[in-house]
């Protein structure tokens, strides 16, 4: 007797059985034999190619619904859904037009700050006909211009004038844009330059280095990370300021980034704080900043790790590395 | 005229505003004006806690349905769906017994294999009452059994055998159960032995430190980090028993470990590998493996850092720190 999904008989596909075994051959294993039911599809369901994974994708229609299934593995999923599902999505939709999200990654003001900086807008006004939108992530916000346009000249033409103008009021707490990363810019900046870093960090536990070492073309830039425990007492502005100078000395780098943090005392909770101290040494001299951030241990965390960029970011852009943050208490 | 929403008058909740202005000003800040809104209110809502966000939740009978609102922001809804809402869903659902989900995470074996290791054990039939599950959240897999019974020591009974048969099957795969982590299960391993840690890695940026230092309680253990640009030459095994040596003695720790990764030539793409070569130095001597990953940069690069770690645990546990796992190439 033939399986059956729902009352739809389903069928081996021989190719996505061959696909799946080669895939293991290619790893020197042999296919699990329970792995066949992969590749079973309901009859005359179209097949959806998953090129990362051993479960491919297909569409059926029930009724008035066409629908189409992927893997629930994200990084499969999200694949497929570029390549194989909003194609057919569109398609299907006959949509006509362009449409373009523009992003822009900010670090250190929170969304109804940034509404406040942004809301008054005209082109944000319903007629203006650009959408604007905010995805808090901490501790970046990202802040959207959704617009739809005939095609892509007419999105520039649309988009120009307010992203100038979106830049202008974010200034410099924008550290990104589209699929830039902070990281990613630092990494670019030093490249160009031809220069070097290397990184001292306590409690960020090597969390800070390791946003910028494994990036492609950091094996360039990045000269040592050095991950100490946290600093039992006092830390200070002029202790990062030192640490960074030492370091940059010690690994030859052109640059470097010293983040301490003295952690409170005490259990973790939501009101838990630290003292970040950052120093950046570089061609242009040392500087220095200190702040307080809470949230509890890893809100501090990844607040300072961030913090710890951000400043290396602003030094080398020739921007002031102190600016207060939202996250920033007094 | 007073603000409405979807033909209900929205009402302003005294409280939250309230709560909103003295949570700005512990943080050393005035409420931005546009904040009022978030404590706009349906009218005859129910109030929803947020402890640590400035927008509340509220819950409304609408029809026959009962609808709860939170935030979006990840930590506070997690967090409010724990305390808040599941709680009220449960009452709603009149839920009587208790159920409860067993979970394993296992490092090194794939869900297929997971799969063959356990579908057959007979708890799992229907009849059974326990239900086998898996999550692949890459590089681990979490096998989570369902329970449901009437009160917890109905529960125990159920699962202790079931619970005694998967681990014995997974044997040595498993790094952690329930909310346990590989990290946490290394560092409690060397706390309670009052040994302490150092690490050098390189592609892995900090990565594994960083899963490591931030820990409570990692003061007293990890002792240094080195994060060394990628390996230019050849890696080997016994380069990185020496690495790990060396920090050993250089740092004063009981134990270190070193992860030297070598990299493909050329630019990232699905079979994307490296050659990983792991060193683990203790006070039962030193250890070292070699591995092949594939699967881009990032895949390799969280294999690494998994991989690195799992050595460190068997070593730990005196468990085999080569035993074949399934990420592996030929």
């Amino acid at each position: 007797m033939a399986a059956e999904a729902c009352g739809v008989p389903l069928v081996l596909s021989d190719y996505w059985m061959t696909r799946m075994t080669e895939s293991y051959a290619r790893r020197g294993r042999v296919m699990p034999a329970n792995n066949r039911k992969q590749a079973m599809l309901p009859a005359d369901a179209e097949f959806i190619d998953n090129p990362i994974g051993t479960a491919c994708g297909f569409a059926v229609t029930i009724g008035r619904a066409r629908f189409l299934f992927t893997p629930g593995v994200p990084r499969e999923m999200r694949r497929m859904l570029d390549e194989q599902v909003i194609p057919r999505l569109l398609a299907l939709g006959g949509i006509r037009g362009v449409t373009k999200l523009k992003r822009f990654h900010t670090f250190g003001i929170g969304e109804s700050r940034a509404d406040e900086m942004l809301g008054n807008i005209e082109a944000f006004r319903q007629e203006g006909g650009i959408k604007l939108g905010f995805q808090a992530h901490y501790p970046q916000l990202e802040t959207k211009l959704a617009v739809r346009g005939d095609d892509e000249a007419d999105l520039a033409a649309r988009l120009a004038p307010v992203e100038a103008e979106v830049r202008q009021r974010l200034g410099n707490f924008i550290v990104a844009e589209d699929d830039q990363t902070l990281e990613g810019i630092i990494l670019a900046r030093l490249r160009e330059a031809g220069q070097t870093l290397s990184i001292v960090e306590s409690f960020t536990g090597g969390s800070i280095a390791a946003r910028l070492a494994p990036l492609p073309g950091a094996e360039a830039v990045f000269k040592r990370g050095l991950v100490t425990r946290e600093a039992s007492g006092e830390v200070s502005r002029e202790g990062a300021a030192a640490s960074a100078a030492h370091i940059k000395a010690e690994s030859g780098a052109s640059h470097a980034l010293a983040v301490l943090i003295q952690l409170d005392e005490g259990a973790d909770r939501p009101d838990f704080g630290a003292t970040i101290c950052i120093g950046v040494a570089g061609i242009e001299g040392t500087v220095s900043r200190e702040a307080r951030l809470i949230g509890g241990r890893d809100w501090v965390r990844v607040g300072a790790a961030e913090l710890g960029l951000d400043c290396l970011r602003r030094y080398l852009l020739g921007l002031p590395v102190d600016e207060r943050i939202d996250f920033e208490r007094h």
